[in-house]
């Protein structure tokens, strides 16, 4: 399935840390760090742990920019 | 200021795309694109054009993740 | 690629309109009808036209409810 | 009150999980399920629980698109 | 219709623009203006014009904070 | 840094709660109160607490309207 998704980094999970609704995945995607917060439901669902090679994907609309 | 964003990540404007409403605005990042849409209002008020350096800023809940 | 969205509608495409930098797309599912807007790039690049068989993705973060 | 949101689905809950700040509600659109993360303040105001009848509302921006 | 959004303010419609897809609102809540962007179905269907008293919901996901 | 969003109000916080994952910060805008949830490691991180000035940031894309 290919994604309307404009922005698709690929990485590698480094951390996962669960709450009872939450998850929060932290990738590094080439030297710099993302943090992604999902259900604990998708992180079990994926068995998402660190050494995953996963894909973080994000919606242009929820970018925002700043500049100095 | 110091903002609750968990995810910012430096980079440099590669083109900038006006429409009425809304301005889509190219970012590469260490050699990887990150396309953000704002308004056209923001893009205008920063003055954002090619070659300026931005902070590309995502909230952890905005972040899905993919695994193959 | 699995993705962490929890939720993924199955449906076809009865409408797709573009404008400058936006698109707005109408989709059929099972007789109730779904609107995303995407970037007209996206759009382009996925070819997306009426009687697409598409997948709607939604984070779960991102929905809210109304109770009567 | 007429919500500018596009996407408003009726539905039934069928469970709603609560954690210290998040609950999680599933809700069943017609044969097919959706998980709505919102505060679990939220959940205890509108004291939403199995079997309630809710409109699931989810604005068009939010919404990707797939296609195999 | 209650909603499980966490906010929901009062305020003016002082400014709508429109795009061929999307539509800029402009709302006064008390002395403080706030930006909107909907689909310009949306405006279009809710008939939102300058003067109209609206109410501005917020989803407690989208809100992020900075400190200085 | 001037950030892209559209709307920056300014506000006092008068609760933190924390949970696992996620954190949720109450802000008094001039009499109204908003609700943000955040990472508790960016509530952490930024050190919040009641009575701390904070800045509510909010994309344009993630306000909907509502109208009587």
């Amino acid at each position: 399935m290919e994604l309307s998704a404009r922005n698709q980094l690929s990485g590698t999970i480094t951390d996962v840390k669960l709450g009872t609704i939450m998850a929060e995945v932290t990738v590094d995607i080439g030297g710099q760090t993302l943090v992604s917060v999902i259900t604990r439901g998708s992180a079990e669902r994926l068995n998402l742990k660190a050494g995953d090679t996963v894909t973080v994907i994000i919606k242009a609309t929820e970018i925002m920019l700043g500049k100095n």
